[in-house]
């Protein structure tokens, strides 16, 4: 029913996760109040995210160059591996501002029920990596769930007998929570891994 | 943190109305999975939206043409008018399937508060229509709220004495709607509206 643009458009819109029928319509609606120079950094950006965007050949993070900001900043402390499941982690990580390592993406976690096993993510790379370069600490940052905790126990198993140390993040209370609607299983974990303060 | 392409899209993407820098950032890193052929789709029509997409010169709908494809088809009654506020409110009647007539877009509704006036919406346009060509009846389908009552109380005050049919769509109790939920007004209008059945 409507012209053939907008009816391309909303096809477009459909094909992002979460935009239904009704969303797409109304995306593709307000593309026409749109001024021109939106539209076309707009038109150039998603051609573009198929041509120059690359994943960084060291450590797997989303890129214009062969390799990242972050690994090419040598003001960072290249000793010390942050473990992340996707590109956009590092993001979170960066916006606290404090780590001054550098990162790792797995591109997923191991999920044998879904068909991901240890080599359809970038382990291999990891490991390669941590062998060759002067690696001090690695760092498990990826959720804990029973895909997280599978990653990050392979992980573990792989490098057992190296001197490098190896961590993973707290898990606990969340800053600021109301301990009324912690879920057992989050408490089970922050009693156990208590800390003694005095 | 993410590199220029990315950046650029979530940029473009925030600009969308009901969009927020979550939900551009989870659309933005989705481009990256979706095949050339879309992204090529996408970035075109982005573009064409703002070459190709005019308002028919006619009934204001949006079409590529000069007149749209429901003004040019002969086999409609090109006599009736359905008076709707956007062109997105055609969809809804052709999704129905059972109008045969033609429409007019008024691409807004008089609203003094929000500074619309009736000179700012397409009435003039409407008038002229009708006045030349062989119009029998207007249907006033605009949504039920002080701004498209005014409006169409408007058009009403403009075609008085002449012999159009000036009509608009029933208000009431919503088809498979639980009476539970009806709120007091439409209960009201529902009530004076009745009409009887034996």
């Amino acid at each position: 029913m409507y012209p053939r643009t907008i009816n391309n458009l909303i096809e477009c819109f459909k094909k992002f996760p979460g935009i239904g029928e009704k969303t797409a319509e109304r995306l593709a609606l307000s593309c026409l109040n749109m001024d021109e120079e939106t539209l076309e950094l707009f038109a150039s950006s998603l051609k573009d995210s198929k041509t120059k965007i690359k994943k960084c050949k060291k450590c797997g993070n989303l890129s214009e160059e062969e390799t990242c900001t972050i690994c090419k900043d040598e003001s960072r402390d290249q000793n010390t591996i942050c473990v992340v499941e996707e590109s956009k982690n590092i993001i979170l990580f960066e916006k606290i501002g404090t780590f001054n390592g550098v990162y790792h993406v797995l591109n997923g976690l191991i999920s044998p029920l879904d068909g991901i096993n240890p080599e359809d993510i970038n382990i291999s790379s990891l490991i390669k990596r941590i062998k060759e370069e002067n690696i001090k600490e690695v760092i498990l940052a990826v959720k804990p769930t029973v895909e997280g905790e599978t990653t990050a126990l392979y992980i573990r198993k792989l490098l057992e007998g190296t001197d490098i140390v190896i961590s993973k993040i707290a898990h606990g209370i969340p800053m600021g929570a109301d301990m009324d609607y912690i879920d057992s299983l989050t408490l089970e974990i922050a009693l156990s891994e208590r800390s003694q303060i005095s």
